[in-house]
């Protein structure tokens, strides 16, 4: 799998992240959105309300870049943030119109395919904050 | 001025906002932020440790293209969510390398100029969240 477990517990302590889509033109979106861990898959779906009529959705339709970003302040003073960010490739589910995507009553949603994880501050909570070094790696 | 007295209010409270660039080869980024609103120019101001050195600095300063997005949870029940995304042109200025970008002691900066403000539940908290309609407008 792709995420360790001590990722895979912050995704699940955080109640929302932030999706980056593009549109056709190139012009960048960001919104905040529901999300669950698939532990089966690996992968990031992104949940919302009326999920199949939003442009992300048909941002991801179009060209299947999302970059995704959960994160919180720890503390204010010193300033601390954790964060896990994922970039990957998304992918427009929608029951209603594609039966391969789940049984058509199911919600619509964007799937993650991570490529890329980039974890800060999640493993080593107490290091002074200007020498924590992010976590990169590539993934498949 | 692009934002309303309402957005600016809600800029000014939020600690942190989420930044999403393009990396020259179409890959996206999204990175949590430091930021202040500008009220002398409109624009948004993003700050960071080290920022000259880091890829969103880079991203910007090869495509200009960005999308941020400030947001708080203020209910689990019922959820809702309010946000305030800009979409707008990037600037990349590092006082240490342009004098044009300012005293050759201030920090790197990302600056955004708006061109397009989404905003969706900061006018109207009471309404029931999924009669809520963002408000979107063109700016310049």
């Amino acid at each position: 799998m792709s995420f360790t477990p001590i990722e895979i517990e912050y995704l699940r302590s955080q109640p929302i992240g932030r999706l980056a889509t593009s549109q056709p033109g190139g012009t960048l979106q960001n919104n905040p959105v529901g999300f669950r861990y698939n532990p089966e898959l690996g992968t990031i779906d992104i949940t919302g309300y009326r999920m199949a009529n939003s442009s992300k959705f048909r941002n991801v339709g179009d060209n299947q870049r999302v970059a995704f970003v959960v994160d919180d302040i720890i503390s204010t003073k010193p300033w601390r943030v954790r964060c896990l960010e994922i970039r990957g490739v998304g992918e427009a589910l929608d029951p209603a119109t594609d039966p391969a995507a789940g049984s058509d009553d199911a919600a619509a949603i964007i799937r993650i395919h991570p490529r890329r994880i980039i974890s800060f501050g999640l493993e080593v909570p107490d290091l002074e904050p200007h020498r924590l070094v992010a976590s990169k790696r590539d993934v498949s």
